[in-house]
């Protein structure tokens, strides 16, 4: 896969998080858009990462200390940090290299791939970011300490994050189901995407490596958004 | 993702050639089926592997050394050989226990998935398998010695091997594409899997672990081929 930076340092899966693969390949199809706003289609493709506690952060890295920004992301309330974590299953093995996002959460969560989670063997669910309730865990090392985190290892769910006037242009609703074609190389439907809509949010669909690889969406001809 | 047989050796990916996913879950739907055939879809997970000459094997093993078999694969022309090789790319990196198909071939393939071939910062192509003019080439390690192999490295190419029986259930020919429908936890139609057609050959669609992985196939509810 080429990288769309055309750097070879881009194409290191594991210390990137979020690659930017498609902007404006297609405006998606509209079910009306009587407001004449035309989206601007962004599918971001999340690696492995995981999300912290301070307080798993003070384990981790050192009583107090704070994450530093590497990057801010497309919803520009988060950002990657500088910091990351490995990540150890029960097979042995480990994740070097995992970032972190920032800022801290009332809850820490790893996002995995199926790929990732079967190489370390933890039997992962598909869950919607922060729905850990019930999830395995995993054990956590930074470079001042380690930790066993009892729950929040997941798939994330994939989704699509919309302002209302992207709900509107597209004609769905918080909750809704899309779902992403992907033509080119590796065509591909992946079904059944979430809408989850917030005022303050752009239009970004999210998928995983897994998703990504398995449609090369990165080399991608078109891609179009439609309501499932 | 749980696994067919049921223990945790068995999750261990890179010590797997084909999972066997699917059997039976549907069987598709039929154009026609004037013959009364029923056909018994089975879909497979294909793991990275490789193909090797003689020629290379002597390098890699010893000279004379004969592959040995693990396991007879579904089209029991080919077996999963006991012996594995390391696959080295440009990073620096390398995978351990690449599984080796057995008989030997005309020439040397090693087939990855997208995060494989990321990981060891080659860019594969997509292609069917035999197809490797202009393809890249990587490292390869074994127990008496390592090769440079100058091309070969690829991703297989989505496809569904077919007998004439099944052909004529499903409408196609040769060289036709279907789409495969994966219903479940991460619903997905995989679009224009290559028929391949052989008297031979049993059904069997082939995909790789980013695919299945994309789509959860091994945890999938119904599976449906259709002509594309």
């Amino acid at each position: 896969m080429s990288t769309l930076a055309g750097t070879t340092i881009d194409r290191a899966q594991i210390e990137r998080l979020v690659r930017q693969a498609l902007t404006g390949l297609t405006n998606g199809h509209g079910h009306g858009a009587p407001s004449g706003h035309t989206p601007n289609l962004v599918v971001n493709i999340s690696a492995r990462h995981c999300h912290l506690t301070q307080e798993d952060v003070d384990i981790l890295f050192g009583k107090g200390y704070q994450l530093t920004e590497l990057k801010r992301l497309y919803q520009s309330t988060d950002f990657a940090a500088n910091e990351t974590v490995a990540v150890v299953g029960p097979r042995q093995r480990i994740i070097p290299g995992v970032r972190i996002l920032g800022p801290c959460r009332k809850f820490s969560q790893v996002e995995l791939s199926f790929t990732d989670s079967i190489s370390l063997g933890i039997d992962i669910p598909v869950r919607l970011s922060g729905d850990i309730e019930g999830t395995p865990g995993c054990l956590l090392i930074g470079p001042k300490g380690s930790l066993v985190m009892p729950q929040g290892v997941i798939r994330a769910e994939r989704h699509v994050h919309m302002g209302p006037k992207d709900c509107e242009y597209y004609g769905v609703k918080h909750l809704d189901r899309m779902n992403l074609r992907i033509e080119g190389n590796c065509p591909t439907t992946l079904e059944g995407l979430l809408v989850r809509m917030n005022p303050d949010w752009k239009l970004e669909v999210h998928i995983d490596t897994d998703e990504a690889n398995a449609s090369d969406v990165t080399h991608a001809t078109k891609v179009t958004l439609v309501k499932a």
